[in-house]
Parts: C-alpha cells; structure tokens; sequence
C-alpha cells in the first residue's frame, strides 16, 4: 500500500492523482495534501480524502480552511502551511511516496526535504529539476530514493531505456507537439497575440507552459530535465516534432535500436506508471492502434523556436544557466501575457539574461532560490 | 567469448551472421557451419573460418569439400553430413551458442538437438516454431536455455516485452508490410502472377518467403510463433499493416502504454541483438530518425489475406493444424510458382488440408515429422 503525500494537489497533477487514487482504493491511500490558495477544492479533498495534514499557502487560508472543516464536523486533520507547511506534508512519517507537483520553484524545497527523507518521489515538476537537478540527483542517489518522472516525455523515456543499459543509450529523442505555429512564416512571429499562443494544438494545460510550448522553451526545459533524471549528455538529448503527439519519446540504443513508447494524451498514464513502478496495474487509459494512421516527425528549425537553442546552451553550462533561463522565461512569458513585450521578446530577454548571468554551480537550495531571484531582477531589468 | 554454431550458414541469415562475426572478431567466433548444397560457399567459409566442424546436405558433397580442402592445404576440419551432420554442428561440446538458421522443417531436428544440449538459441527458423514450438518450448524451460528470435518482428518484440512483466501484456502488435497486394482490388487476386507476387515492396527475400508475404501467410506464421516464443494466447497477437517497414513491432501493455522497436530494414541487427543479448554493442547499422516523416499503419483485411484468417484459427487449435498451416503452404506456393495453381488457390488448398487434418498434439520430433509428411500429401491430393 503506498501511502501519498501529494503536493500542489488542487492542480491539475494533483487532481489527476487523486483520480489514480479513486480507481486504485486497494493500492493508494492520501495521508497528506500540500494545496495553493484554492481553499473550496482543498475543503473538497479534506473531506473526500480525509488526509492526516492539509497544508495552504498561508496562515490566514489554512485558518479559514480550520473553520470549515469545524463547521462541517471532521476532526483529526492537521493544518500547516507556507513552505514549512509544505515540507511537514513531504516528510511526512506515514507518507511512503511523495508526488511532487506544485509548478514553479515553489515546490523545489519540499522535493529536496523529501528526498533527504528517503521518499520515492513522483516528479511532475520540471522546474525542480531544471534549476536544481544537480542537488536533487546527487541526494537522490545518496539516499538511494527512485525518481520517477510523471511528465509525458520523461516518463516515456523511463520505460524506453529499461530495454539497455545506461552505457548502451546513444540519444534520448524528445517528442515535442511544435505548438500552434510550427508552420507560420517566421516574419508573422513578432505579431502573434496571447490568444493565439494560448491555443494548443494537443494537450491542455496552464497559461504559462502552454506559451512555453509556442516558444518551444517548454521542450528546452525537458532538455534539461533529461540530462539530470537520465545521467546523460545535453548533446545525447534531441528533439522531434510529432504533431499528434501519440509518440511521447524515444531512445536510441548505441545498436541501432530505437524504442518508442505510445499512449494516449492523459497525465493519468504517467501518473500510474510513477505511482505503481516497477508494477503496471490494468487501466481503462486505452490507445486505439487500430484507429492509428499517421505519424510524422520533422526536425525543429532553431530560427524558429530560438529558446530551443538558447537551453541547449544552458544546459551545456548548467548550474545558474539552468535556472535563469527558467526564471527569466517566467517573467518574459508574464510580461508577453500582458502585452508589455512581444511574443519574439520573449527569446531576446532571455538571451539577454543568459549573456549577464554569472556561471556557477549552486550546491544549496538556498544558492538555487538565490540565483533565481538575482535572475529574476534581471529578467525586469532586460524585457524587450 | 560466444562460440557460434551456424546452422544454414550459406544461407542469406548465416552469411549475415557471419559479417557479424567479422565485426565483432573479440566477442564471437565460429566452431561449427552447417551449409546445405553450395560446395563453392561452403569452401570459402572453411576457408575463412576454420571452423572445427562443416556439415553439408550429403556424403557426396561432403567428400567434394573434403577434396577441396585437401588441395587447398587446409586440415583440422572435420566434415559431416545430413541430419546427423547438422546435430553434430549443433551440439558440438565447443559450441556455446547456435543460429538455427535452415529454412523449413529440415532444422528442426538440430535445433531440438541443441536444446536438449543446452546450447542458447538464435532462431531464424519460424517453421521449427511453427510445426513444434510446443515440443521445443517446453524442452528450452527445462534445460533453462534461451531463444531468441532472430527475426525482425519478434526481436523487436522480445525488446518491447523487457519493459513489462508477462502478466501485464495485453497485445503484441506484429507488423506486416502488407506486401504488394494491399491496395489491389479484390477481383484481380485470382490473376496475380508469380513475377508480380515476387516483388516485395521493403525486404529482399526467398522465393517462399515472398509470397507468403504476399499472402500474408508468412505474418500468420508470425502469430503462431510469437504464441509460442513468448507464451501467449492467439487472442493476444494482433497484426497491423505498416508499409513502411520502420516499426518492426510493438507491445501493448495492460496499463494503457505501447512500446515500439524501430530501426533500419536490415538482418544484421535482430541477429547482433540475439547473439550479444542482454548487451548491445556499438553498430553502424543507425537509423535516421532525423529523415523519419511518415508512419502508417492500417487494418489486414481477412478477405484480401484469407491466409491470415487461416493461421489464427491454426492457432487455437496448435499441434497438428500449425504443421500443416505450413506444410500445405509450401506446397500450394511450389504449385503457384510452377503456375499449376493460381494465386488464390494457396488459401484454398490450405483451408482444404487443414479441414482435413485430425487434431492432435504431438510429442515427440518424430511425430511433428509424421504429421508435417502427412499435411505434404494431403496438399498435393488437395491442390486446387
């Protein structure tokens, strides 16, 4: 029975986990949820789930959270919150698998508590590993603590390479979707609306990584992430556009062999592989490969998609690289949101960022929280 | 060090295994070649191999190569022949691998031989899995000996199914590349000739083989053998036409995810896979994911491919109906490509032998050889 600490659970990783846990009573229990400011959803999951700890994003919600839960009779449940909160809900004593999804580096302190705790961890965070993957792994392997990959991608590339050995992976391929304008005229770039980026063609997701998907910033993140979940190269990582996203990634064997994994496009498949690894339970999460028709891959025109570019530098440089072109993306992908820059400014604030950012090599989560914030100010400083 | 015993070593498999020897001079070498009537190829393997052992189809060409040798100065080479030869070359004590690469039932006695002898199996043979897969699955758990497949399809099959327990499979997906019939309309099949059923649109194959690929008949030997290979039910194999040839096959597991092999149309890599396995060494035989556009897949139609039809119902009831499945073939392609039957009467005849054939399970290699002569004459009374 693995009993879980989910945090960021009213997100959509979380919401999509606790519907693993609805299917699969049997195999998961919910012994701690780590929530945002969505107070009505984490009332709704206390009472669903009846967790030991709640954990809010501050006093003030967790108190209001208090009150209900009084009002409406259920005892027992304790109330944290703040990053401490968070930490209390990772390390948890009764908790035995920890599924870490709060988006950003919000998540990042409670991930690395968790590992230092020894518990398995579900990663459904990217920016964790893209601005601390080199603390995170070095912990992980330390304390001997699996790190499974709940993203698409990496996920699919964690059952790919179980058919080789580490030494026999010649490139890991990253599928990417080529977002909404893979085919438009490289002149319309610079006119392309917040509206228009925030159509994805294939997955539906937040307002941030559905931009990071446009830019292909998204699969430069994943880039990242592979090299440190992976062990590998940044020059053994590639990357593919699949429109249909149907392949979600593949491995290339020094043989010549090249494995794919196939799916359908819903987060639970991930999710129940990182929650039931090494086991695969039955699922209704069936693909029609019947109904399969077409494939097509193209290679990714680094003119087009320049952020691309950009995090194959950083992850060539690491350490404060890493996190600055997630920090200064997230600021960029902010401003362009509210029409202060252009969908075009958002490569050349980061470009910027990335030429005034000292190289270094945090080995703290406080260096790592430090340099995003340094990389933050310069990212304001920078937009263009 | 792996010490090969090649069985059809003259043969298109056998002459691949051998370039795969070349390559890799510090992991194999050869002890024992099992050749059939090509003297002049034999010869110059002996010559190039010096193997302990050479086995050729009869004493008479045993003593033409011994001839040779002796002119050419060349000692040391004991030569064999016939059946026995073959099981001389297949359990020889030095050997400690073997490639059981003899077309049809003719290496079928070898390859049980170097089971019971303990030797791992590379089998290139779908017609000893097909006429007594029973008799030698059943011999390898004993004897705890390996076999692996080295066709493309279920090699690509064994590396899908290393990323999932056997209870967790749902389908093995083979592939077929529908060969150059499956846009034909119905009304022409009747018409087909022997020069058009010998052009294979993606591999370059025998003379059986390719038609059997135009019938479909070769895929339905498939099916048979991947239910014996990797234990499966007939309901659990499913084949999708994919003409492009890149996917050489896929696993479907119970979870909802599918995994792949892909890789360039070459022989060289199923084999290296066999004999390396678990490694994979470094080859130049890569596929270009980078110039991968288009994959298809679609639907076999029973009524274009009534062998296929056939060989599942061959299938569920095994013994005796998967020998004759096999043995009719054979005779009814003969017959096709003498042109005394016409293309639509290999299906014919095949149903007509197989309604004629009594079930039963046969135990011994004997048996399997009884039955397989018996489904010979019915065909030829059955000929239609």
């Amino acid at each position: 029975m693995k009993h879980l600490a989910i945090l960021g659970s009213t997100g959509s990783i979380g919401q999509s986990t606790l519907s693993i846990v609805e299917q699969f009573p049997e195999r998961y229990s919910v012994v701690a949820l780590a929530a945002g400011r969505n107070v009505d959803e984490a009332f709704a999951q206390a009472v669903r789930w009846r967790p030991r700890v709640v954990s809010l994003a501050t006093e003030e919600l967790a108190a209001q959270l208090a009150a209900r839960l009084r009002q409406a009779g259920i005892t027992g449940i304790e109330l944290v919150h703040g990053t401490e909160g968070t930490i209390v809900c990772a390390t948890l004593p009764q908790a035995n698998f920890v599924v870490s999804a709060i988006v950003g580096v919000a998540g990042l302190a409670a991930t690395h508590a968790a590992i230092l705790a020894g518990k398995p961890i579900g990663l459904a965070n990217k920016e964790c590993m893209v601005a601390a993957g080199e603390i995170l792994t070095a912990a992980a392997r330390q304390h001997n603590v699996p790190i499974l990959p709940i993203d698409s991608e990496h996920n699919a590339v964690h059952q790919c390479l179980r058919v080789g050995a580490h030494n026999e992976v010649k490139f890991i391929w990253l599928t990417a979707s080529g977002g909404p304008f893979r085919q438009l005229p490289l002149d319309q770039f610079v006119g392309i609306t917040p509206e228009q980026a925030l159509k994805h063609p294939t997955w539906v997701m937040g307002r941030r990584i559905t931009i990071d998907s446009a830019t292909m910033l998204n699969k430069g993140l994943e880039v990242i992430e592979a090299c440190r979940l992976f062990d590998v190269a940044p020059s053994q990582v590639r990357v593919t556009i699949h429109p249909q996203s149907t392949v979600h990634s593949l491995v290339e064997f020094v043989d010549g062999s090249i494995l794919a994994q196939i799916s359908v496009t819903d987060m639970r498949l991930p999710i129940l592989y990182a929650l039931a690894h090494p086991e695969r339970p039955a699922s209704n999460l069936t693909f029609d490969l019947a109904a399969l028709k077409h494939l097509e891959f193209e290679q990714p025109d680094f003119d087009r998609f320049p952020c691309l570019r950009l995090a194959f530098e950083a992850a060539e440089k690491g350490g404060t690289h890493c996190i600055a072109l997630n920090a200064a993306d997230e600021i960029a992908v902010a401003a362009f949101l509210e029409r202060r820059i252009p969908f075009t400014g958002i490569p050349r604030t980061i470009e910027k960022v990335l030429a005034a950012t000292p190289e270094a090599h945090p080995t703290t989560i406080a260096e790592v929280l430090a340099a995003d914030r340094e990389a933050r100010e310069r990212a304001r400083v920078h937009l263009t």
